[in-house]
């Protein structure tokens, strides 16, 4: 049925990955603004919406642009602001309810100058995993982007946000919940010392990991996961899934096989399935092999995987017998490593099932 | 001038890149058939033709088919033929010359069986690379093959074709050219083996390190590198070009800078740079930061590069005082450890300087 290599969604799984992230949302009483970009598409947000999502978070002012021509009208820019991007970042506000993420009175500066629309600013917040944001000493600076917002009419300060990606370094659901619980206590001073002066400020947090492990999220007042949707075999790794919540495979052509090897060839490589891996008994993992069914695909196969991609070849080691009956034509599925990175890189070669 | 990531290439370099290697070729009395999978790209194919190199490599289906639209009308496809693909096969065939890959009689018997119109085939070797191809012990498989071909109108057997992988771990210059001495030893008794009954039959070589690194190529009888038209942070490590050979820069914005953690963070990730590294000094390095200037860049910015992508950002470790000088807003390229991953991502954001 595929002729090269095609993203297969199984969107029951997504449906129920929506689903349960929503409840639990509901159920903590936090607003829900899921991430999208692990998916990147119009189609998948349909599914938010049916289950009365209205709020969204983007990584870039692409992608918020992408999905306000789609309907969605209250989206937050989960990255630095990029200031370059100005023109496109007024015209979005002036259509939209806009939320900008700002780590320094230089950039809150320049958009007072530039920002031609009321626009929210959220002040990103480093909760350790050292990407971007403000470390919990650096009042001085959040003190002056309050101030700024505070005497612009086009700022509106949202409150605290942050991505809590030390939680992927984590390794079991303790670590993880421990990084989410200290988070949440930082996030709260900082909410505590500014309640009063704005007193509508919220605190928001991201990531995955925490957000499916935890049973309750009502520590913070917003929570931004969106890997989950399709998740991934990072994430099962880390606990924060089962096989069968992973959403996406990609079904991949067989083109040579190698028996005397333990190996075959798929049509699925680097510019396919990203060069993500994880670790395994020491062995370097690009994705686990499933079997296609009728309506999606099997668990992965014991003992096979994705163990080395170049551009358009992926190697698939596989120790078992069932290599004896996979011929060049085939078609296998790989559940991916980085489901984010996978979904970009095929975000035109996709199926929905 | 560059809003958000932006794929610089500088086409003054990328010529006397095309223009070296061709030259070498005629010099060595090869057939210079480039790989075309690196830059994907019909403008950059009008450089090719300029210096009159009318046939090419690539790596699918697809993008055959993207160059047959694109004028050119002789194509090898260097990869393990996708038999899902017969039907797009067989018309690029009605419309062009056309070569494929197989390393089984499984493959070419299907293929005997539904080619339409009169295709190329070679047999493609594994040098020790063991991705794909025939080891020298497989003679028996080859004979099959060439049987196959012998008796079908359709199959034209056009010899043996190897990419040599391998060069890229290889340590020195002299292991890389040993590889290639192997290599060249190797598809001669191949080539023995059938000359007389194929006398047509020709040696196609590949791989970017040794035909950039030998002077002559005269043991083969045609050359496939791709690579080489843009060079990259790989190739500068394994010796086979200059930072001035390097013809690509990702042009990313500034967004956050972090002077008391020597980092930086731009708008630059695993979605436009890929996350290929190399190791330097047992850092894991995504890319060195260059200074843009009128026409192009400097060389790298001595201690700064890319420590770790996410999906949109990249953060910089910065080592020296030019960081003190940068503010979010500016811009600052990247040199790509791979540039054929950086540049698939980055197809549809080019400026050709």
């Amino acid at each position: 049925m595929w002729k090269k290599p095609t993203l297969l969604v199984d969107t029951k799984k997504a449906q129920r990955n929506i689903e349960k992230m929503n409840q639990k949302a509901l159920n903590s009483n936090v607003f829900f603004r899921p991430h999208f970009k692990t998916h990147q598409s119009a189609e998948i947000g349909e599914f938010f919406k049916e289950q009365g999502i209205d709020k969204i978070t983007v990584s870039s002012v692409s992608m918020a642009r992408y999905f306000a021509g789609h309907g969605w009208n209250d989206i937050t820019i989960a990255f630095p602001v990029n200031l370059r991007e100005i023109d496109e970042i007024n015209e979005l506000a002036g259509k939209i309810r806009l939320n900008l993420l700002v780590d320094s009175a230089f950039s809150t500066a320049k958009l007072k100058e530039h920002l031609q629309n009321r626009t929210g600013i959220f002040i990103e917040l480093d909760n350790g995993y050292h990407r971007s944001g403000l470390l919990p000493e650096h009042t001085d600076e959040a003190d002056k982007i309050a101030e700024i917002c505070e005497r612009a009419d086009s700022l509106e300060f949202k409150g605290f946000l942050t991505h809590a990606g030390n939680t992927y370094d984590a390794r079991n659901r303790n670590e993880i919940l421990s990084i989410m619980d200290e988070t949440a206590q930082v996030m709260k001073n900082w909410k505590e010392r500014y309640i009063s002066r704005f007193p509508e400020i919220i605190i928001s947090y991201g990531d995955t990991p925490s957000c499916s492990l935890a049973d309750d999220l009502s520590k913070f007042d917003e929570i931004r996961p969106g890997n989950f949707v399709y998740y991934d075999l990072m994430q099962y790794q880390l606990g924060a899934c089962t096989f069968d919540d992973i959403a996406v495979a990609v079904a991949c052509p067989v083109v040579s096989v190698y028996p005397y090897r333990k190996e075959l060839i798929l049509y699925g490589g680097a510019v396919h399935l990203s060069e993500a891996y994880l670790t395994d008994k020491g062995s370097k993992i690009y994705g686990y092999i499933v079997q296609l069914t009728e309506n999606g695909w099997s668990d992965p196969m014991p003992g096979a995987y994705v163990a080395s991609p170049s551009q358009e070849h992926g190697i698939v080691r596989m120790e078992t017998e069932d290599l004896d009956r996979i011929k060049p034509g085939d078609i296998l599925g790989v559940l991916p490593v980085h489901s984010c990175l996978t979904a970009n890189l095929m975000l035109h070669k996709i199926s929905y099932l």
